[in-house]
C-alpha cells in the first residue's frame, strides 16, 4: 500500500449532517472533562468553541479504506478553529471536509496532509471553520507536494512569548477521558484499544489531540474569558506530544495584545509539553 | 398540593420506545464510571445488567405535572433487576412502567409508590423486568394505601449475613459521574443543580441512586462472575444513604449459596452504608 497523492486529492468533499441536540453538547463537554454547569447543565447550556472541530464532522475518517492509508500510524498534527457565529446548542448542521494540500516527506517523515472543515447552519450560513493537519507517518514515498512543494501551504507556527505567561489554569483528566470523548464521534481505535496502541507506537491507548484541544479551551475560558465561551473566536494549536488518560493538564497563557493571547499546555506529570504554538483570538 | 392516590395509580402504564444502540451501551456504563473494555469498547461490547434499569424507561417521569407530585422530594428507594435473556447491544425495545402499589404513611413519612417495568423486544417477548420502590418525602397524607395498607406490596427486605464478607471490590467514581450518568436518561436536576439539590435537603447534588447500583454491578461482576456480566440474573438493593459524586464505593459480597450471594456497597471516606440488603443470582 503506497501513498496516491491523485487519488486522495481528487475525491469529493466529505458532506456530514449533525442534527445537533442539547445532548450531543454536553457530551463533548464531559469528553473533555467538563464540569462546569454552563457545559453540561440542559438549563444553561453553552457550547465550548473548540467543538467546532468535531461538529457535523466525518469522525476518524482514515479508516475508510478507499483511502488506501497506513490509519493506524495517522496522528493529529494541528488544530485551528474560527468561529464566525455563535455555536447553537440545537441544530440542523452541515459539515463540508475538503483534504488537500499534501506535502509527501519521504519514507522516513512520512507525508502530511491538511483539511479545512466548514460548518453550515441551515440557512447556508457558515458558523465556523476548522482546519487540520493530519500526520501520515507510515505513508511518506518522497513525491513532494501537491501545491509548490507543499510548504507554501504550511501556516507558519504561532510562537509564544519567550517571557514567563502571565496565567496558568490546571485541569484533571481522567482514566477513562478518551473513552468518554470518543462518544462524540471519533472511534480510532488508537484511544482505546492496547494492541492498536502498541501498532502506532505507544505503551497505551492516548487521549485523542482534539480532548486535549478541549481541555485547554475550558481553561482558556476560565482564564482570559470570565468564562463567558462566546468571546473565543479562534484557536489554534500543534499537537507536539500525546497525552495519556488521567493526566493533569496545565495550560500557561500570555496576554500579547488586546483581544490576542499565545498558550501552550504540559502534561504536568511528565512535565512535557502537549500543545504549542498556542494562539487565540477574543472578541472584546 | 396533596397526594391523590386514587389519580395517580388510574394513569394507562408508560410505554417508552428506544431504538437501542451500541453508542447508548457504551455512554451508560460510562456512566457508572466503567473503563473495562467488554463495556466501553463496540468491538467487544456486553451490556451491564443493572442497564435493565433504564432501558426503553421514561427517565424521571415524576417531574411530569400531571402526577401532581412534590418531585423534588422524591427519592430512589429500592431497585430490583431480573434478567430473563441476554440483554442485547442494539435493539428495538418497548418499556412498559407500570405504577402501583401505593402506600400513604402519614404527612411526617411520606408515600411509597412502587413501579414494574417490563422490557419488551421486536418479537414482544419480555427480556427483562426492572421494578423500583419510590420515596415520595413531600407527599404523605396518611389515607393509608392502595392494596389492604399497601404492606403486603413490600417484599421482606433480604438481610445481608452478620459473617464478615468473603470478598470486597473498591471503585471510584469521578465528581461529575452524575453529569454523565444523567444523559443516559435521568435528568432530575437533583443529580446536577445545587440549588434543586438544597430544596431536596442535601448540601450537593447527589449520585443517582442507580448510578450507584450500576458501579456495585461493576464490582459483581469481578468479584462473582468471572468478569461475565451474562451470569448475574437478579440484582436487589436498597438506597440506604446518598452518594457524593467523588466518592469511592466498596462493594462487600456474601457468597451464601450455589446462585446466590448477598452485597452491601459503602462510601469509603465517610463510611457509611449506601446500599443495603443487596441480592443477586448467578447463573452457573
Amino acid at each position: 500500500m503506497s501513498l496516491d497523492q491523485k487519488k486522495l486529492l481528487s475525491f469529493a468533499p466529505i458532506k456530514t449532517r449533525q442534527n445537533l441536540t442539547r445532548q450531543d453538547v454536553m457530551l463533548y463537554a464531559l469528553g473533555v472533562g467538563a464540569e462546569e454547569l454552563d457545559f453540561v447543565y440542559e438549563n444553561k447550556l453553552k457550547v465550548l468553541p473548540t467543538m467546532a472541530a468535531i461538529l457535523a464532522s466525518p469522525g476518524f475518517y482514515w479508516q475508510n479504506p478507499a483511502y488506501a492509508v497506513n490509519w493506524k500510524k495517522i496522528l493529529h498534527g494541528e488544530q485551528s478553529v474560527e468561529i464566525h457565529s455563535a455555536l447553537p446548542i440545537e441544530a440542523e448542521l452541515l459539515g463540508v471536509t475538503t483534504l488537500g494540500p499534501l506535502i509527501d516527506k519521504g519514507v522516513d517523515k512520512g507525508a502530511i496532509c491538511y483539511h479545512t472543515h466548514k460548518i453550515y447552519n441551515n440557512k447556508k450560513h457558515c458558523i465556523a471553520t476548522s482546519r487540520a493537519t493530519w500526520f501520515l507517518r507510515g505513508d511518506g514515498t518522497g513525491e513532494g507536494g501537491s501545491e509548490g512543494g507543499g510548504v507554501s501551504a504550511q501556516q507558519q507556527p504561532h510562537e509564544v512569548p519567550l517571557r514567563p505567561p502571565e496565567l496558568s489554569h490546571t485541569q484533571s483528566t481522567s482514566s477513562n477521558q478518551a473513552m468518554i470523548y470518543r462518544l462524540s464521534g471519533d472511534y480510532n481505535p488508537l484511544h482505546i484499544d492496547p494492541s492498536v496502541a502498541k501498532e502506532g507506537g505507544f505503551e497505551r491507548p492516548i487521549l485523542h489531540g482534539l480532548c486535549t484541544y478541549g481541555v485547554a479551551c475550558r481553561s482558556l475560558i476560565a482564564t482570559l474569558c470570565d468564562n463567558n465561551p462566546d468571546r473565543l473566536k479562534r484557536i489554534d494549536v500543534r499537537f507536539s506530544n500525546p497525552v495519556y488518560p488521567g493526566e493533569t493538564i496545565r495550560t500557561d497563557v500570555w496576554k500579547d495584545a488586546p483581544g490576542k493571547a499565545s498558550f501552550q499546555a504540559i502534561a504536568v506529570e511528565r512535565n512535557i509539553p502537549v500543545l504549542k504554538n498556542g494562539y487565540v483570538e477574543l472578541a472584546p
